[in-house]
């Protein structure tokens, strides 16, 4: 088995054959030009299927450069493929939390909803899905400003407005609560937002550990919080399963 | 120490952080946004610089996405250092063979010579740099057309000009002479190109193994083969070590 390294140079050299070429190649054609064993160069390709950077010919099973490689800076898991994948664990997170999930992606510098299921109780509830939040007063925002910063810069330029005496409004702290997400693996907002409404969010990670988006629930701080005002270490618990959950579905069978 | 397929999913990963970014990230940006240690990040890192799919900031420090990446269909090493990386190794060959030395890539349906080292006797010789030979006749050619199924293709849609009596002028007898070649990681060609003459060549092979030229010697088919009217031994084993040290001086400080 080639070692991490060797892998990594392998699979670019397999890109840049692809590339050079006027046609798809097969497996045997790829690990001929490379020198390499016809598993090692299926192995590799396997990956590189994977991560969408070479797609596969039906007909024929020869590899061609991928759709996502060519187009790298447009998200390689579309909005749909990202519902379709965590449309399960959200319901059963509102299950289980008894509160409203929302799942979230970055658009320029607010977080979409891409999808979102009711608290599960018979309360008048309106659908949020493509509705615009602001990053820095929601832990689905904090989630995608703690692993990506190009997004926090552009959060920071545009400001931070504030919505309740909680919200955080100046860059330094900011910094501070997502240095503290990234440790944790989960942000939460206690009244950032909305007063007396609270949310956590956790990660949801494609392949090699790309955050593509978060996923959590938010209702009322009473129910969300402990006595002291913090999340409850169950709530956050099931929050963080939902998003491994999540993660794990879309890592092992894309 | 991550597997293989692991770390071609980071590197996807990372390559797709810097795609989206507004600008350059730091090793430390890049892990924490990975949820990886620093040091893995650093190894992945390290793996792209070389094969030219990021390139760091000499100021920062921080990555970017590398020239050679985006415009992956280009060959990623120039022509000028390809030279520079052989040169040495070319006199070499030369002195130690007696024989005329030339380095080829591939251009459009032929072989261009990138650099030539002549014989050394008094003889009077013509430089040979940025000629073009017909890859189906010549060792040089032959290697360049084993490991690459695009030149392959390209040549034989252009048609196999016969040179000599003993020039390859069919597909499916080019197709086993390359593949001899695959299997025994050198090419010969013995009066296929001009009466008496006979060549020897080599791959040079980037990371990765990927085939980025040959390099090979030229002379009288009475020097150059034996009795029996194959290359010699000691002839091959000359242009093998000559291609292999080249291939090494690439992989290991680009």
């Amino acid at each position: 088995m080639p070692g991490p390294v060797q892998s990594i140079e392998r699979a670019a050299a397999i890109l840049r054959l692809l590339a050079r070429g006027s046609g798809p190649l097969g497996v045997g054609e790829i690990s001929e030009s490379l020198g390499l064993a016809k598993a090692t160069a299926h192995g590799i390709l396997r990956t590189l299927l994977d991560v969408g950077f070479v797609e596969q010919d039906k007909a024929t099973g020869k590899y061609r450069l991928g759709a996502a490689f060519v187009h790298l800076d447009s998200s390689y898991l579309d909005v749909n493929e990202l519902r379709s994948r965590s449309i399960n664990w959200a319901d059963a997170l509102a299950a289980r939390s008894g509160e409203t999930v929302r799942i979230g992606v970055p658009l320029e510098s607010s977080v979409l909803v891409v999808h979102h299921v009711f608290r599960p109780d018979d309360s008048m509830q309106t659908l949020d899905v493509d509705s615009r939040l602001p990053p820095h007063a929601t832990a689905l925002g904090k989630v995608l400003l703690a692993y990506d910063a190009d997004l926090a810069g552009r959060v920071q330029r545009s400001g931070l407005t504030s919505f309740t005496r909680r919200t955080i409004t100046t860059p330094g702290k900011l910094a501070q609560a997502l240095a503290a997400v990234r440790d944790a693996g989960w942000a939460a907002e206690t009244g950032e937002s909305v007063p007396g409404e609270a949310s956590i969010a956790a990660p949801i990670r494609a392949h090699g550990g790309l955050v593509v988006g978060a996923i959590g629930i938010s209702g009322a701080m009473e129910r969300i919080c402990d006595a002291s005002g913090r999340p409850t270490r169950r709530q956050v618990d099931t929050v963080v399963d939902a998003a491994r959950s999540v993660s794990r579905d879309i890592t092992s069978s894309k």
